[in-house]
């Protein structure tokens, strides 16, 4: 895969980093910036950014997602502790068929209350042991195979 | 909060780790298991949890989230062309409000295809200015008063 751009200028998130959009900016540092997403499925409903343009997690350098991941326990205290949330989803949707509509990484930060009206259906299926073993087989074989330190 | 404990005795995730309970093991390093999800909604979803317990994302070291964060791009990558899924959702849910069943903190990675059953309902609100403004105030206020390097 090719090095993604630091900037991509058609990028909405990019024009919000970049200050040419106003967002609901929460926090920013170095590596990435937080605010409340304009849609809020829930009050607190906020997103985590990085201010490299990556379109989602399988185009993501791996150090970039550390940086990412190392920002979310503080942002998630913060957040839910504002809206006395005592829980909440972490969430990067990756690609359309997982309903991502803008094609910068983000997570979103989902406070959850009881009866707040926000669910996941989660209609659990059966592991079936020859199934996993071959699917076992098949991602070990890509993982090995593939570059795991794209763009690191 | 307190220094989490490096084992729990009582967590099923834990026992995992240490070989005391089988799982559908994909990859194991020196921070991570990842395993296929005994109940998968889908046909490839995986977990991948910190060797370390800790029970939820508001729990979690920075280090030990950025180490996990550090890992999810190259199994998602492979996780989703095993089945060939050209999207995923990487999803945390912390707190039983947000459907935490086992209390180990862990990344769902769910991958997606077109027409696959799975869906999250996704029904956005209206962010007004100034409810906005209050919320960020007192998400300020509190990322600013914590000590956000527990365990670190």
């Amino acid at each position: 895969m090719s090095e993604p751009s630091p900037h991509s200028s058609g990028c909405i998130f990019c024009r919000i980093i970049a200050g040419e959009i106003p967002c609901q900016k929460i926090i920013e540092n170095q590596n990435i910036l937080c605010f409340l997403d304009i849609g809020p499925v829930v009050v607190g409903h906020s997103l985590v950014i990085p201010k490299r343009h990556v379109g989602n997690i399988f185009d993501m350098p791996p150090k970039l997602a550390a940086d990412l991941g190392h920002e979310l326990p503080a942002l998630a205290r913060a957040i839910c502790a504002a809206v006395q949330a005592p829980a909440c989803h972490i969430l990067l949707n990756s690609g359309v068929e997982a309903m991502q509509s803008v094609h910068h990484a983000h997570y979103h930060i989902i406070p959850r209350k009881s009866d707040d009206g926000f669910f996941v259906p989660w209609h659990p299926g059966k592991l079936r042991t020859q199934e996993a073993h071959d699917l076992i087989s098949k991602i070990q074989n890509n993982y090995e195979n593939m570059d795991n330190g794209i763009s690191a």
